[in-house]
């Protein structure tokens, strides 16, 4: 994407819907605005996303299960901040059948209000601590912002949520770090950038003790939220009543956290790596990682090719890669190479009749557009090498390039500047709230909250009173 | 369960809520009727037993998708049978917010009428056919009757909904037995018996020319239908406008089928294989194939099992079984024993030291609870063939119950004592709607349909109006 800061935004935008339908990776012609299909390409890239996050949360005893949609209004409403958050955005179910339900039943925007009351029913002791649970459902909210694919849905159909209950705040706090440990190598095996901001006390969970944030940057200068992990202190416990006996026989209520990440992960994926061809998938979770197109002028040709693109593929197949063979017969090799270059398969492997001669293949690579030339016995060797080289290349390029969109300026002007330039920016913040607004006021931006590393670290002052600065804040537009 | 007939009803209901309880397969205390949520066990088992069914649906060409759970009301009206069958169930959303919407959106009760305005966006022509795709997604339906665990649901967590669509009605009924093939290998699987039966008209899915179902029995003498398989001819296609262009250049509608297994397939698992100890689990699908509990008196003899439980473990995981060593010091093997008897792990190992002195190991059959000993090198080839003797072992013990209770009868007294004894019975039947609601009603049972490979067999009169009978229909207690 080689097109001037001004036309940025809307190009982007354009770009990314034409790209998601294009390449198959999401349907959004449904007729609800702000829901949309997997199709089978989209889902299954989806299933590979989803399997790394999976391994990594059950690696660290994270245990998989399965909360309803509809959570009584009674429920919603125990923890006072949370319904006041999300009372706007609820959809409710009134009726069933023809008749009026007797009490209003909510589609979960998120599922705390879900799961409390059956923690209450499943911990007695401590030794039923730590409980660490995840599922990946879909919740909705009935947003009025205006919705856009993958990223802002009424019906979001992947929200992964881990919820855990603790006997200590340090505990609930150990688990916190986790989470972000588990995002981070998450992120990473995607090469995803991202940096991790605490979020302000106005834009935390509702019902949250803190938030903290992963936030990245997509090609049009505006930070997406991929994911977020709240510490809930006894907030929703106390609500619930859920307790637990300790050693010394007294009852006290569980300390606990949840977190979550959604399609956007998708959303970010498709827009950062992508480029005018179309996607550009990390090896790992390119539903197929190599495409082999036999390439020939005669029916002797093609005969011989296509045996060997089957060879190769059963050789790759064999070895754990996923392969395809392209022989379709009423296309040229041109439409397969721009056809496969839309869905973002990381390597090409062609077979033409000089690599034939010579007992060669060629190898084209997606995100360099790299092509060369190894021998018929090398190929898996190959393979590998240059899947691992894309993987890398892909977050060396995706880091390189959202880090120099990080900037540290001391005064609203080149702050103002920066942000239109399509950039996260660091000013000195005096840290209260009111100072806040008015920088999200005034460079009509959002403030991402400080480093969780490094909360209290400014120099200078406060951009905006002009008191000690207490932080760099992070400020940027955002979807 | 050896429990006289008279008490079955009442005691297998019981038997089967303590045990899905006690077991962790599913959780039902929660605060709406007819709903539940999936413990990490439970989850463990219906992600095995889905693995299964996904595998079988894409050997077979069916991909993944995932459609939305919203429907517009519009959309869900447009065919009428349908929505006339589901109105009465229907979960309608009717505010977001503090706002009521300008359309109620329902909650599906199926996917048809949300997955045919996206075909018709997505078929053109013939060669895009046929198109088979399949979701599991939760769906809802609020009943009138009393709900049950995992049998009737008002949020049906797991419904496997396959989708397909094609050129000619052959080609429909085609697939209709492609999918009766999958089912009947799945159900195969999980050694659940069954019979399968064109429903009558009067029973058919609502907007299906014919439906197909699979049906089971469960031990207290009630059917429990499994699966269904539509053909939906051109209903759907008629009534969403979905047509393909042919090769002569004309359009015409596509024809359509669906088919569809929900939760009730773990139900069926629980209480078919289940007994007095708990669930007895299909190594398949069993979360632990094989539990290792190591037995002792002194400390030092813990060491020595404990060590031997590990190495065994290692083992056998690194022979691709899930396998677990109970090394809990704070209770008793006795009550390791049960503990895992009623989580239906389908074959304990023990070490204990005369095991150990002997270089052997003691196995225990979860499904006959035998027991006998091995030398140490053996443990891998034995727990191999015992496991599939525990498959193979439940398959045909089910089978053989199941049989035994399938019986055909002459007149409406002896077809009236068998029903009360908990079975199925084929009568005589002239094939008329009227004389199959006078069964109904009669022997207050469901007629389940006809067998699908013979549909025309009867000899003799039908049981109601004595006329020449066309069919024998089979009919039962029916959950």
């Amino acid at each position: 994407m080689k097109v001037s800061r001004e036309r940025w935004s809307k190009e982007f935008r354009d770009w990314f819907r034409d790209i998601i339908f294009n390449s198959g990776v999401y349907e959004y012609r449904y007729p609800i605005k702000g829901v949309g299909v997997w199709p089978p390409y989209g889902m299954k890239i989806r299933r590979y996303v989803l399997n790394i996050l999976k391994g990594l949360l059950e690696e660290k005893g994270h245990e998989e299960v399965l909360f309803p949609t509809l959570i009584p209004e009674e429920f919603l409403r125990k923890e006072s901040e949370h319904i006041r958050s999300f009372e706007e955005e609820i959809f409710w179910v009134t009726r069933g059948g023809k008749e009026a339900l007797t009490q209003r039943l909510a589609l979960r925007p998120t599922s705390e209000t879900a799961i409390m009351p059956v923690l209450k029913l499943c911990i007695k002791s401590h030794t039923d601590l730590p409980l660490k649970i995840y599922q990946v459902v879909n919740i909705f909210r009935s947003e009025t912002k205006a919705p856009h694919p993958l990223i802002r849905l009424r019906e979001v159909t992947t929200f992964k949520e881990a919820h855990t209950a603790h006997t200590t705040f340090e505990e609930a706090e150990k688990q916190v770090r986790e989470a972000i440990e588990i995002y981070a190598k998450f992120f990473d095996e995607l090469g995803i950038p991202y940096i991790i901001s605490k979020r302000p006390e106005w834009d935390k969970f509702a019902g949250a003790v803190y938030t903290i944030a992963f936030d990245t940057l997509l090609p049009d200068g505006r930070v997406l939220q991929i994911g977020t992990v709240h510490n809930l202190g006894q907030n929703f416990s106390k609500a619930f009543e859920v307790t637990y006996l300790k050693p010394d026989g007294k009852h006290e209520y569980v300390y606990t956290t949840s977190y979550g990440i959604s399609e956007r992960v998708i959303a970010a994926l498709v827009g950062i790596h992508g480029d005018d061809h179309g996607l550009v998938l990390p090896p790992k979770v390119a539903p197929v990682q190599s495409i082999i197109i036999p390439i020939y002028y005669t029916e002797e040709e093609r005969g011989r090719a296509c045996e060997e693109a089957r060879g190769i593929a059963a050789e790759l197949k064999g070895k754990g890669l996923r392969v395809k063979v392209d022989d379709r017969k009423d296309i040229t090799p041109g439409e397969k190479f721009y056809f496969w270059e839309m869905k973002g398969v990381p390597l090409r492997i062609e077979i033409g009749p000089k690599d034939l001669k010579e007992g060669k293949v060629t190898l084209v690579r997606r995100d360099s557009l790299e092509r060369w030339r190894v021998r018929r016995e090398e190929v898996y060797e190959e393979v590998i090498k240059s899947l691992n080289e894309i993987s890398k290349g892909l977050r060396e390029r995706a880091w390189s390039w959202f880090k120099e969109r990080i900037v540290r300026v001391g005064g609203l002007e080149e702050a103002d500047s920066a942000i239109r330039e399509g950039k996260i920016v660091e000013v000195p913040w005096c840290g209260r709230e009111e100072c806040g607004f008015r920088i999200e006021e005034q460079l009509t931006c959002k403030v991402l909250g400080v480093d969780i590393n490094e909360e209290e670290n400014a120099e200078g002052a406060c951009v905006i009173c002009r008191k000690d600065a207490r932080h760099y804040v992070r400020i940027a537009k955002t979807y």
